[in-house]
């Protein structure tokens, strides 16, 4: 059969409900999906429907879709059952080359030829993974964010022989469902928000090594200073509304040999005037014609929305 | 005259009143300071309130001190005025080791002998700013975050000749007034936040130069993914819940061989068990005796919370 449209996709499968696959199961029965799940472990459906309950309190409000209920949920007692008839095939078996080889190649020979596979992996790539397909066009890496009920992020990412339609679809069909998908190239181990991460993340362990601070004032300095912002802006935006009304480029302007000796461990920029304008056209395109008062307006409210947020986090601990 | 004990501080001054100085004055104002402020520059103290009634809405919107009010701004035709009768001084004048050594000198020349004199630099050691002073030992760093009136975070670091106490005295006095602050050692520089922040953002910068991701998918990996973790939980604590019951110590034992061939341009880690027991003893400490369950259900709740703050001032680009 030909492939639906995104957004007609009705029936969902989750193929490994561990961790991740039992929180896209959570994620797409909320969406207002029938979600059918396989998974081999003992006593599977019975972990898949406590993490499934534990998830529920926070989508709800968050606001489940029509029709919505943890009832249009089957544990199938096959992968076959579970694949039949989905579209839409969400793979979350343990990360090993091998063991997703396997469970891939099984998929892709129980499915419509033309439902999309993805996989949850977190940094193999499906040129890998796709080898034992006999349509490995329609397989792609769709790697979450935990807790992967509630963080939007999915990084789509097709394998040497993935068709671009199908990454295309995979994308369209994420973000109909409510997820924030980027198309990533193949080939970038770690895709790209886990090597943004892991650049603060080394960096904070060399710190905690070194004996700069504590790890309690390393993750303070976070939490309470440039954390606040990234949940609104990442690593560029945040400096273009640094940088005042003259944006990114003026920040580059008066910081850009700061570059060359970076605080950080991470080596110098080799500076270079047509990638920082490049990046500067890139801020003032997301600014979209807003003035730098109306946005300081719009981010003001929001940090102040989020420190609300945070205070009541906090509060747990007191 | 003796120091008095932060909390009994009633007036402070702000010396330096750009964009930096401007958002301490506002925030001063709102905690219910009286706040005396200078600056040279042409039209300074109408710009200076214009920036003020400018952060008023959202620092009213967090609540502001009882009997606070923009009436308690003075501004002042001289430094020395300013600093009068101040037992808190906030320096925030161009970044600049020159024009920094001579105005800490006036306002040390000026202030009390033991009135704690503290400077916005972002970079600058108190070490090379104290020279000319003759009470260093009440010189400190207080290194505050861009929109300075909202993100609680300051980073308190001595001098050579700081005196630890004059130190310790900033750090409560700022916790007091409501930031948050971290004392730091003197010679990192970037001191703690910034060099985490660099790490990220100059990974960003090198990813978009070679062409790996285009700047807007840079950004949306981190604002869609971790970003939204980060002002709830830093690098450490984050991790921590990402390893489940087990924490950071199951964390790192299954993840460990990676920081050996890290995913960003940060060199790897050698790796270290005591290093990795200090790191997991400081994440259960932060946990605090509460259950995985329970930090589990907080965090969710505050991302729900935050993912519906951000939704607003997403609104902001439609």
């Amino acid at each position: 059969m030909a492939r639906p449209d995104p957004k007609d996709v009705r029936q969902v499968a989750c193929v490994g409900t561990g961790v991740i696959g039992a929180a896209w199961t959570a994620y797409f029965l909320a969406h207002g999906y029938d979600v059918a799940a396989w998974d081999p472990g003992e006593d599977a459906e019975g972990i898949l429907r406590r993490a499934v309950d534990a998830a529920w309190p926070a989508l709800t409000d968050l606001g489940l879709a029509p029709g919505a209920t943890r009832e249009r949920l089957t544990f199938t007692p096959t992968l076959a059952e579970a694949v039949t008839g989905a579209w839409f095939i969400q793979e979350s078996v343990p990360e090993r080359l091998d063991i997703k080889i396997e469970i891939i190649a099984a998929i892709d020979g129980a499915a419509d030829p033309e439902a999309v596979i993805s996989s949850s992996t977190s940094g193999i790539s499906m040129t890998d993974m796709q080898v034992r397909c006999a349509h490995p066009g329609r397989t792609v890496v769709g790697h979450p964010f935990n807790p992967v009920y509630l963080i939007p992020l999915v990084e789509v990412v097709p394998g040497a022989k993935t068709d671009a339609a199908a990454a295309d679809w995979a994308k369209a069909f994420y973000d109909h469902a409510g997820k924030a998908a980027i198309l990533c190239k193949d080939g970038i181990p770690g895709f790209l928000a886990n090597v943004l991460q892991d650049a603060m993340w080394m960096q904070a362990l060399h710190m905690a090594k070194q004996g700069d601070a504590s790890v309690e004032d390393l993750d303070k300095s976070v939490v309470d200073g440039p954390g606040l912002r990234w949940a609104m802006t990442g690593p560029f935006f945040t400096f273009h509304l640094g940088g005042g009304a003259g944006g990114m480029r003026h920040n580059l302007a008066q910081f850009g040999p700061g570059l060359e000796e970076p605080y950080s461990l991470i080596p110098p920029l080799v500076r270079d005037q047509a990638a920082e304008d490049a990046v500067s056209d890139a801020c003032e395109r997301m600014a979209g014609g807003r003035s730098y008062e109306e946005l300081v307006h719009a981010r003001d409210k929001c940090l102040v929305a989020i420190l609300k947020a945070v205070a009541e986090w906090r509060a747990t601990f007191d």
